[in-house]
């Protein structure tokens, strides 16, 4: 009976891959209202600053400081109102001593004024004249020049995914197109003499396919093009076919089932054939997902993931995402999307293996509580039942009910 | 001088709102494998069970549980291989007493067999005979018909937002469309005569738009369509018309500026006059945001989002998104995207009013650090610069350095 010898942690497994990639991101060129998700391929330059002018923060009156200086409610600094700038207009109003104009928030300063007054510390005794009750210092309520980006200053780094207020901060400086990161397309083959299309009345033995709209979608969310190629049935020519069609026109391969070490397993013998340097990877130590291949061939990346869907979406997560998001040049942090929730139950593992626990989540007296759910870990209604995943790490031989573990939320 | 004089804290505005609101969820049905992010609106009901039929959970042998009671490596239980069952294929072979067939992974079990034998307790002696070296349970490495999911089960709730496993799970029932709701059409409205087009070079006292597209960005990432309407100038007449532009052909209203007390803030005359009940709500409890109005128009909801891009955005987030998921039914609680970390420093804030603090996160001798972001809070680009916000609430005085926070990720 062949087994699996020499399983890798699933973080060495990855590192491996990665490590032999020699990665040349794609570059294309989206107007910035259409790059939400993207990721920056190179770092961004502001050629403006930003304000563009010194701008009032304040609806009230630009002053210059030093006549306001003393002024208290019982004692009021007296200044003429020289006039008003009004929203988008240029100053043509001067603030000599002695004088102010009326500012609007966001708003320029009359000529000569260093900072405003806000509304609220004056009293407009008449047209002409205002009454200061609180003194300001020079530049208070101004924004000054270059004090939200400077020219020349780097606006985006590289290989930042882009945010709605990304978005809002580029167009402010006029930067209405930028460079991103292609997404990555990713060939996805479903093998199995049992699978049929979910359009389809399976006869008895056969089922459904469910792991290429799984992986599509998972792919999708990942920032990356699925390619579905198709179903394959258990035959090495139809399978070795499938692949070479799925890395033409694709940068990722995913193959699902067939990933194991039986005869009917045919992944490995597949994806080591067709190119070099080949199988990196056969088994991982990781539970669901042991059964998993991980190739490279000519520099495209290749993963055999098991048949089951609920392993292949796991192993999905665990491997094929970053490797989509190493393609895209994708640099930020990966923080999203967890929360810390109290374990409501003993969970065992093996020492030597990472443990996925699917969960639900539900508060109890204000503590959020993660519940491990019940059903055999290898049905996809499991993952349906549950919001999200506690990894039991590798060192460890189990998580005791009351533990405070990370939820990864789905 | 105007004033607010009954700012609201912003979870009973938002309560406000959406107790007043009838809520008419529009149904479209689309092709499951299109509906990722998208929330059902009804009850999914399964009219299939799944498995369809007992499946094996292992590659090894299916048999007769009695016939393997008591076997060990010392005295196996010798046992007639009668054939074996393919992948896909319907079963053709008995396994009478005495017998054991040839199962695989997802595969049919004999007729007549109730358990399966793991490969690796199996010695196939030749041809003809397999021994058994450990007892197996009836049902033991078995999946039961209907034991993944039931018929008349409910696969999804409604309000229930589609996950990639949800897709693969409703593909494996044959469920190849859904009905979900449509996406909310959210009017983008910004005012202001210092307006400019981001393509455009601004004059001195002129800004580029900013908040048009980040708005638009963030009803995306909600789950709704932007309906930008364009740039507003200062003028009665004109908002008027572009408010009822902006409601004709969408459910949720939204004007950034403008929303201030002051003569030249008109947003809140303009959602008041033009239709049933008019403004619920003049003011918020938060930094930033405080100028914020909470409109109903003929049970549309339209909202007057302060000017600051920085305050739009924020306001944005809690009002105008959760009001955009309730118009879809949707349901899910929003966990996602937080992390815990400890405060780098104080943060002071007043009683009675809820502050959003935008900070960056980093690790410290393996503890995520949450550094508020200097700089003044109105900038674009201190929320460029931050990874997340923490909320200080309504009854607090302030944080504490070191305090552990929760970082809602932007």
């Amino acid at each position: 009976m062949p087994e699996f010898f020499n399983v890798k942690p699933p973080r060495c497994a990855l590192e491996g891959l990665l490590s032999r990639l020699k990665i040349d991101t794609r570059s294309e060129l989206v107007p910035t209202t259409e790059a939400l998700g993207r990721v920056t391929t190179g770092d961004i330059i502001s050629s403006e600053q930003l304000p563009a002018f010194p701008r009032s923060s304040m609806d009230g009156y630009s002053v210059r400081a030093k006549d306001t200086f003393g002024a208290t409610e019982s004692l009021p600094a007296y200044l003429e109102v020289s006039g008003e700038v009004l929203m988008g207009a240029s100053p043509e109003v001067r603030v000599r001593p002695g004088y102010a104009a009326i500012a609007y928030t966001g708003g320029l300063l009359g000529e000569g004024a260093d900072a405003v007054v806000m509304i609220e510390h004056t009293n407009r005794v008449n047209d002409k004249t205002v009454e200061i009750v609180r003194p300001v210092a020079p530049g208070e309520n101004v924004i000054q020049q270059g004090e939200d980006i400077g020219t020349r200053d780097t606006v985006l780094k590289k290989g930042h995914q882009i945010r709605p207020q990304d978005i809002g901060a580029l167009m402010a400086l006029g930067i209405t197109e930028i460079a991103v990161a292609a997404r990555p397309r990713v060939a996805i083959v479903s093998t199995g003499d049992e699978l049929v299309s979910p359009e389809m009345t399976p006869s008895p033995g056969q089922i459904r396919d469910i792991n290429t709209y799984t992986i599509a979608a998972a792919v999708t969310q990942a920032g990356g093009v699925p390619v579905p190629i198709g179903l394959v049935q258990d035959d090495y020519d139809a399978q070795r076919e499938a692949a070479l069609t799925g890395l033409t026109n694709s940068d990722i391969l995913v193959f699902s089932a067939g990933s194991s070490v039986s005869s009917r397993d045919m992944t490995a013998q597949v994806l080591d054939a067709i190119g070099k340097p080949g199988i990196l990877t056969h088994g991982i130590a990781h539970k669901p997902g042991k059964p998993t291949v991980i190739a490279l061939i000519d520099n495209k990346p290749a993963f055999g993931l098991p048949g089951n869907p609920v392993s292949a979406f796991v192993v999905f997560g665990i491997l094929v995402r970053p490797t989509i998001h190493s393609l895209m040049g994708y640099k930020m942090p990966l923080r999203s999307s967890t929360v810390v929730a109290r374990l409501s139950r003993n969970v065992s593992s093996m020492t030597g293996r990472e443990d996925h626990v699917p969960v639900n989540l539900y508060e109890q007296d204000d503590v959020l509580i993660a519940e491990p759910v019940f059903g055999k870990s290898n049905l996809i209604y499991t993952l349906v039942r549950s919001e999200g995943v506690v990894v039991v790490p590798l060192d460890s031989g189990g998580l005791y009910s009351g533990d405070e573990v990370t939820v990864t939320l789905y």
